[in-house]
């Protein structure tokens, strides 16, 4: 089972649009979520536009644009309106992807389905793992959303917790047929981020060894290349 | 969570003891399985005396002897007493560890356990993987032998096989109290054998790079080592 570089997506979190084209055009992986949560200028209108002119680069890699709102431990401080502003203009700027939470109503959810971007519907437990059959009944919510890709990442506090998300993977694709990267964070569910790609996660994030990560445990990017192409060498 | 090299066995699969010593003291591992039955001299007395010789190497790793007969895919074509007097002889000469299969009667199986050798109780399933309850009701019978290790290796078939197999090793410690090294052979369950190390295996085995694997999936030393540092790394 040969696993391609083009399963990573490097997460750009920073504060400054400074050496955004390097992060976008990073050698080895496959896409960018791009945290625009993390952006200083992210709560004004030229510091958005300043930032998406980075999406008309010619080579970058495909990118999945993130407003991520404080109720997710993301850095975005306005209001959910003018959030959601910010995503669509995300989109009209050319982001391949968006990265929307789960519990938003769904007429705000429409409009984007509709969009040129595909929609990953994303859910995140920090504070832990729940039991087998909440985390199924999550992923039959999930797959009523009309999504692209299904994202189910939560805390883990023992190493049982790895495989009730992990099983989320084949269980969404066989159930619903829909594609589903489900991971555990933390240090506990460090090395799921790397099973989930052997259980058909279209792909998992990494940190660009440069900059913060996104969320606890991820592998930088030349860890993952190295992790694929062992495991993956048969 | 660190993850030393010593969790690291080397299957040592070789027709002739040329080299034994290098083997036996392989840099960077923990333990080495000594895959008697691919010895060519097992068969005779002197074939095997002269093999166990190298169990007086002052610095060699400890080692599991394991003779392992025809029904279970193994190189040893003697009758199943001159097996278990191979096995004897083993343990007197000074094997720390020793494999037995799961379907050894008691009166074979007692003596071992009374032996200055620790044992490995060691079930394979070459064909596929069983459903949770059958794996776990296999947990429980293996549990009953007075192993100091139970293993378990089934072949994955699915994706999913690998994640009822590793489950297996936290629920046979909580269930018996009892240390597990569970995981899948072949190509779709390559990962789980770095995985098992995470879900609380002792050791996983691997291969030396000059030797045939001992089983389908193995990772090399090398590869082995490089995973753990990186995934280990936290």
């Amino acid at each position: 089972m040969s696993l391609a570089h083009s399963l990573i997506c490097g997460c750009l979190m920073r504060e400054s649009t400074e050496d955004t084209a390097r992060f976008l055009e990073y050698p080895g992986i496959g896409l960018v979520e791009w945290r625009l949560d993390a952006l200083h200028g992210i709560h004004t209108r030229n510091g958005l536009d300043e930032a998406l002119a980075g999406l008309s680069l010619p080579g970058r890699h495909p990118v999945i644009a993130t407003v991520r709102p404080e109720r997710f431990r993301g850095g975005f401080r306005g209001t959910e309106e003018a959030r959601i502003r910010a995503l669509e203009r995300t989109v009209r700027a050319g982001a391949e992807w968006i990265d929307l939470e789960d519990d938003l109503p769904e007429d705000v959810l429409s409009p984007f389905r509709d969009s040129a971007a595909r929609v990953v519907i994303s859910h995140h437990d920090f504070d832990g793992t729940p039991a087998s059959d909440p985390l199924k009944h999550r992923v039959e919510h999930l797959a009523t959303l009309g999504a692209h890709v299904l994202k189910i990442a939560t805390y883990a506090r023992t190493v049982e917790d790895n495989l009730r998300v992990l099983e989320l993977i084949p269980f969404a694709r066989k159930q619903f047929g829909a594609e589903t990267i489900a991971f555990c964070m933390g240090p506990t569910g460090r090395w799921s981020r790397l099973a989930c790609l052997l259980m058909g996660s279209p792909w998992t994030y990494v940190r660009f060894p440069e900059l913060p990560a996104s969320a606890p445990g991820q592998f930088t990017v030349a860890q993952m290349q190295t992790l694929l192409e062992i495991v993956g060498a048969g």
